[in-house]
């Protein structure tokens, strides 16, 4: 035991040269923690070489479109306490979840009502709501991008072909509002033909997303929200892959007939939903 | 803070059904420790994104012949603590070390007081000692892999000639006797090109290795020893970037003028070194 402590010792005394602060703190702490684990589990050589095998084909098997050690992250939680340490939730501002591996920095820009799906399949959904702070004054000319996979549980940079879709970016008017057309969100499963698809498949655990539909949102002055909402009453609310759910951010989506005048006047040809999501930001 | 122990409540849950007992136990143990490490960190998104980009690159510099996560777990002790934990020091049996990349599964055969380097360039060194248990027997016949840097301090996997160099095994003799020419150990260092070099660089620390010479010990009814001896006196013995030196094998090599008449009755028309080590096995 003695000399367990004492390479524990050695290696976190090794940081002490380190002239970034807080790199030497992450260093030291990220040693310690690692190594309690390594002392607590008695972990054996076989294990070591298998996380050694693991971590090595999630870095195969990573490429600019496939992020194997995001996919790790979120489903050992990592990310979503990462968004809790950072954003914490405060009563009166609307709450964060992760962002997820498809955030694309350059979406098409669409006008007020306009469609985000651009040829992704699935049933239209029309979104609305305000933006405002947390005294309720309206944000005018907040920046909403808004990102979501297609009703085959694909998102956009999923497929060969390059387009981009099931993904913009919009801005609220003068008074803080926004609408647009996006699709009713569907469950879908993480890439799980990975690493991170066997250690659930091992754990007995489901790689599937509860459905959700992803916000990002900015405005001069106040902090970024990155967050999603996720439709009432699905199975899959109890058993994200992710744990990305909140309670508050689950919205019902109502469903309505064929042919039924939506609110910017159309009759859609087929069912649709309505969701509205007000998003209250924090002052930077 | 309640939103942060839910999130780690939820994760290790999620555990619960995997049917392996030790896994879950891994893996649950695994969550609980890097959780710990973020809530006491209060790591930043930024840091995140950091420690994804450095598994990233660090999986992409990996090949067969490159193990960047190998090296990752020696500069943070990982793997020093693992053989600690597994191979505690017994105080009557030879201490073990870490196995390190560049161990390979079959090296050519030498006889008693053959020479392993096989083209690789350095200092001649004769080496040689016995192999007991813990009560002194001699034990016959036992597998001696070494292998070691050439003088430029390059193993031969580290070249593209595909040669074996600096690496053998021969058996021990009927009285649990082995002597064989290797090159006398110098300093060199684990390959820093690549992430694990920039950590380092970071860090304030060198990445490199105490000069050292890799000993696998195999006698059937006993436990397989994985170890190196070191240099007496070398600088680099305080600093190994690796966590790899213990007292115990620590050992002289004793230099010889050119022409000086060496044990196996030749006269190398260089410098050459000698050097003793007495292995003690634990019985399985």
């Amino acid at each position: 035991m003695t000399d367990e402590q004492e390479v524990t010792d050695q290696v976190v005394a090794s940081f002490d040269a380190a002239k970034d602060e807080r790199f030497r703190e992450l260093m030291r702490a990220l040693v310690r923690h690692a190594h309690a684990f390594v002392r607590e589990t008695r972990l054996t050589e076989d294990e070591w070489n298998a996380a050694i095998g693991f971590l090595t084909a999630a870095g195969h098997i990573t490429t600019d479109t496939r992020q194997e050690f995001v996919l790790l992250s979120d489903v050992l939680g990592i990310s979503m306490l990462t968004v809790a340490v950072n954003e914490p939730a405060t009563g009166d501002a609307t709450e964060s979840t992760v962002l997820g591996p498809f955030f694309v920095q350059d979406s098409p820009r669409i006008e007020p009502g306009g469609d985000i799906a651009r040829g992704a399949a699935g049933e239209p959904s029309w979104i609305s709501g305000t933006v405002t702070d947390v005294h309720g004054t309206p944000v005018a000319g907040a920046r909403i991008e808004v990102w979501e996979a297609d009703d085959d549980g694909m998102y956009d940079v999923q497929y060969e072909d390059g387009a981009l879709a099931g993904r913009a970016h919009l801005f609220t008017d003068a008074e803080g509002r926004y609408r647009f057309w996006g699709l009713t969100p569907t469950p879908y499963p993480i890439p799980d033909d990975g690493p991170v698809g066997r250690l659930l498949e091992h754990a007995g655990r489901s790689p599937m997303r509860a459905p959700h539909l992803h916000f990002k949102v900015t405005a001069p002055g106040h902090r970024p929200l990155i967050t999603h909402i996720f439709v009432a009453d699905d199975p899959y609310l109890r058993s994200d892959s992710v744990f990305g759910v909140k309670q508050s951010l689950i919205r019902p989506f109502d469903r309505h007939e064929a042919g039924t005048r939506a609110p910017d006047g159309s009759r859609p040809d087929r069912t649709w939903t309505s969701a509205s999501f007000d998003i209250v930001l924090r002052r930077d």
